[in-house]
């Protein structure tokens, strides 16, 4: 029988600089509006299967395990652009976002973006709407 | 003599959810463009600070101080909006950035944003210009 290595990594990965965990952190950025929707964490392969898959794939640290966005609530993410910054520890993805009517929903909450709570002086106020019940994103 | 107590912290401070190392990322994103601009630190003076100067100081890792953005540089970062998501651990400004006649200046290496790389196919390609030379920017 013929046993094949697997594929070497591509060389590109190695140039991220994945922190003491492995990890860097990812933010997803909406094509068009050029909303910042969340941010999540990538180890190596999760960065590699976004870049395989076109559709974004984090590390989830709470579960430990990759996490493929929109498994369950079908709010994939399209990937159109993989950017590095200047440390080469942080990545940027430029995506479509899948959601309700044509609005993306990027958050569990059902919002349209992950940062909902804008500092109003004293205290986060919650300045974005629930465009999706949450009950109806995981069943 | 009369001794004050140090203000108390304001109690939104304590809703972020502060990492082992008492750091949270913070995004800054150009407000108009809704350009990405970079990512730093910040622990709870950090933050308190942007929140209490309207401009923008993170922690560096590497100098193990507060950094107010621009110290140096010029290139300051006036501070619109605080932004905290959903599990309240990363933070995003919505910022004006100071550069170069007219186009702001993020990245130590003279260019608009620190995301400048992009991964294209099979390597990471540099695709946004130098608008001022880094030697220019800090004497």
């Amino acid at each position: 029988t013929h046993h094949d290595a697997p594929p070497a990594p591509p060389p590109w990965l190695d140039e991220v600089a994945w922190d003491e965990r492995g990890l860097v952190p990812a933010i997803a950025q909406e094509v068009g509006s050029n909303d910042v929707l969340m941010v999540a964490w990538m180890n190596r392969e999760a960065l590699l299967q976004t870049w395989a898959r076109g559709q974004a794939v984090y590390w989830s640290r709470s579960r430990q395990r990759l996490w493929h966005k929109g498994e369950e609530s079908g709010h994939v993410q399209t990937v159109h652009d993989i950017r590095l910054d200047c440390d080469q520890d942080v990545i940027l993805l430029k995506v479509t976002q899948q959601g309700h009517e044509g609005c993306g929903v990027a958050c569990h909450t059902g919002r349209h973006s992950c940062f909902f709570r804008q500092l109003d002086g004293e205290a986060w106020q919650t300045v974005e709407p629930v465009l999706v019940d949450p009950e109806r994103i995981y069943k």
